[in-house]
């Protein structure tokens, strides 16, 4: 014998997570023994919920518990601009900023031929067919700052050509709070390539 | 907007955990939304019976699934000998090691003035209460080889003293597998005092 089996259960489920090995799920696990009772039925009532009761949004694909989501239903929102990211934690991240009143369309993966994920593998088809009516008038493509994701806005920018709709890219440079002195050569190069008149 | 609420309460859930912050929190709330259904039920499920099913056994307060404990249970393993710890975890590793065939007392921490932990806040009165039918023959320390850990046991074995049970308390010494030339001096003094004719 090890453990008792209720807390050898819940070691396996910790172990599930992305990025906890052995020690640390042991170390959760008993942690939660110590826990107020109300606290781990939360606990356990939300990893159920969170399951059930979220989808995607059937026009945008971000997580959402109704659709279409919040922002997609949301009338004082300007509808004539999406902006494209690569998963739902990017729409948090942007509509962290408060800055930007358009749609989003979540692609869920970059092309990557190398992990063997194509066009075809992601919401591009989708977000095509949200252009059909013509309301779209901007498309801003905020995919990941890295290979993957420069590849994907480069295939997107090319398919949308022909449409005529704008089609920009979030700019590159260096970070807000950064040094120089530790930026990369890529990033300072764009960075000097993106300059501006002040 | 930031989260639909099923997600934020998982994050603040996973956040309640010992060292996972905010952004490891969505990360693993997420990381749920892309898990089996099934695997998701059975660590709600998981946390719910880790909690509610188990106890402190009434004997040695271990942790366990029912009472006494399969180790207090076990006819097979020898009921003179009782090896002390600080916390079920304890138990769990010398399980592990196979060899040691006795009981365990768990204290449930150590005594320690700057915290404000003394003997009367472990189960040290626990203890003394299992050595009242003469049928244990020796007491072995094996509480952390630290600060709190050696109070503890000094704080025992003088109580013990005048009972005449013999207390042993486990080897300090190097490391199986370490390097010498990495030992710290104390652990490295403590390795030369308990040295061994071979």
């Amino acid at each position: 014998m090890h453990y008792p089996e209720p807390i050898s259960k819940l070691i396996d489920s910790f172990m599930k997570l992305p990025g906890i090995g052995p020690k640390t799920a042991v170390r959760l696990a008993f942690f939660v023994l110590e826990m107020r009772e109300d606290d781990v039925l939360d606990f356990g009532r939300a990893l159920v919920n969170a399951k059930r009761n979220l989808m995607y949004c059937s026009n945008c694909f971000h997580i959402t518990d109704r659709d279409p989501c919040m922002i997609c239903d949301d009338s004082s929102r300007d509808h004539t601009t999406i902006c494209v990211v690569h998963d739902s934690k990017d729409v948090i991240a942007m509509e962290k900023m408060k800055d930007f009143r358009g749609l989003y369309h979540v692609l869920h993966g970059s092309i990557s031929p190398i992990e063997g994920i194509g066009p075809e593998d992601i919401k591009i088809a989708e977000l095509l067919k949200r252009l059909a009516d013509d309301t779209i008038q901007e498309i801003i493509l905020a995919t990941d700052p890295n290979i993957e994701g420069e590849a994907t806005a480069m295939y997107i920018a090319r398919l949308l050509k022909p449409t005529g709709i704008k089609v920009t890219r979030i700019a590159h440079g260096l970070p807000v709070g950064g040094d120089l002195e530790y930026a990369d050569e890529v990033t300072l190069s764009k960075a000097m390539e993106g300059r501006r008149e002040i």
